[in-house]
């Protein structure tokens, strides 16, 4: 049988900041044919409503600690009023969509993730991916949009790692579509020389990533992203790209992530 | 065709200020047989963070003036964290369920309300309810929590009151089912005597209501309530009742309303 393509979307937070781009990329996003999937975080949104809240943001490494106030901060901003509202702009383009975080038809279901040896809160780390309620809503021609939450079994909502989220779902549909992964994110693509905005390498492979890190030429930042890339490509996920927000325009330069 | 048995259930704010009201709330919802739907507001938990966030709850005549900050308050506090925390309660109480604001699905299309004789700014009035849409998640199992927020076919989600989210799904879905509107809020149903808790009227149907509201009987913030109440029943809801949290256990006093 063959199967039909599927393209799962990841938007990083700095589209929030520019009305423009994130216009542009919802209208491109919806030109896309055929079945798809969108899954946000929420950039600075969260950041901007702790600190109006007093809340501290407490960070280890570069990532946030999800203590009980945050986790309420990133669940009202990221699975309220960025979803909804996404889900609402699409609506409007004529593109049918419904906003979902991990709870909703236990569709992304976690643990919480282990306080040793760092104790990062209410962060979770995804056990399985309900794909039969995803596939019933592509049946249905519905767009799901997923903020970056899952929920455990035991009804506790938690802070998700967007990329992983994009991951796991691509890698979860890949049974019964042929599936495609866009990271959209701040950079044209994964850049061999951060100082040159257009040194973006276009394929890496295992192998020239094993050389790339040890000729340290990958930012740290960019580790986890591929890491989670070449394991969505074992799981059997066909294509993957990163890119600005110009990626799904396929015009300008880009990184293909393969085998 | 013998039509199957849909019960609709708003709950009031009051049941998010206790939280063991709340829990044993939840459990009778869970115990209900056979398909469902929850609707829900968010009580004092808008105001609360509005007054954090320092920004002035306008309110007229009792009502309040959704203003741009305020309806983001409202997204995040009724769509995200309420929302999102009722859908992960019932998940773990084996309740297969899913939040839902008005733009999912385009499920609760509505319009804003007119700026005359009063601008109550981002306030929705209710003009379709895609029943389809919700046909298809009861078909799968899967209980619909909607908070009281619409959206217009333009994508600006709106303020829409809980109770008539409620009647107006009611009344939709009784093309198909058997409905029944179950109405919770802080009293045991509607009193007699205001000062009596136990004075509940046990049935009320359009002519006594006249008379009710000829001698001023009824306190002005059940009357929309009650409005709403006639209104689906002539659009062919089966049994409304109104009463307190012990609603579901069928086992104290409430008040029916009848044609």
């Amino acid at each position: 049988m063959i199967k039909k393509q599927l393209r799962i979307v990841k938007i990083g937070g700095q589209l929030f900041e520019d009305e423009e781009k994130l216009r542009h990329f919802l209208l491109d996003f919806v030109a896309l044919q055929g079945s798809k999937i969108l899954i946000h975080g929420g950039g600075n949104m969260a950041t901007t409503l702790a600190e109006k809240l007093g809340y501290e943001t407490k960070m280890l490494d570069g990532r946030r600690i999800t203590d009980e106030n945050s986790l309420q901060v990133i669940v009202m901003t990221y699975a309220g009023w960025i979803n909804k509202n996404i889900v609402a702009r699409l609506q409007a383009m004529d593109c049918n969509s419904i906003g979902l975080c991990g709870a909703d038809g236990q569709v992304i279901v976690s643990k919480m993730r282990k306080k040793e040896p760092v104790d990062f809160g209410f962060v979770g780390d995804i056990e399985r991916v309900n794909s039969e309620f995803i596939k019933s809503l592509l049946r249905q021609e519905i767009c799901p949009v997923f903020s970056a939450i899952s929920c455990t079994a035991e009804g506790t909502l938690l802070n998700t790692n967007g990329d992983s989220v994009a991951a796991e779902i691509a890698s979860a549909m890949s049974a019964y579509y042929e599936t495609e992964l866009y990271y959209l994110f701040s950079k044209k693509g994964v850049l061999k020389d951060i100082n040159d905005e257009n040194s973006v390498i276009p394929k890496i492979n295992h192998i020239n990533y094993e050389q790339l890190l040890s000729k340290k030429e990958i930012l740290d930042g960019m580790l986890p992203k591929l890491q989670n890339c070449f394991a969505a490509l074992d799981k059997g996920v066909k294509k993957i790209y990163l890119g600005d927000e110009q990626l799904l325009k396929n015009t300008g330069l880009y990184t293909e992530i393969i085998k």
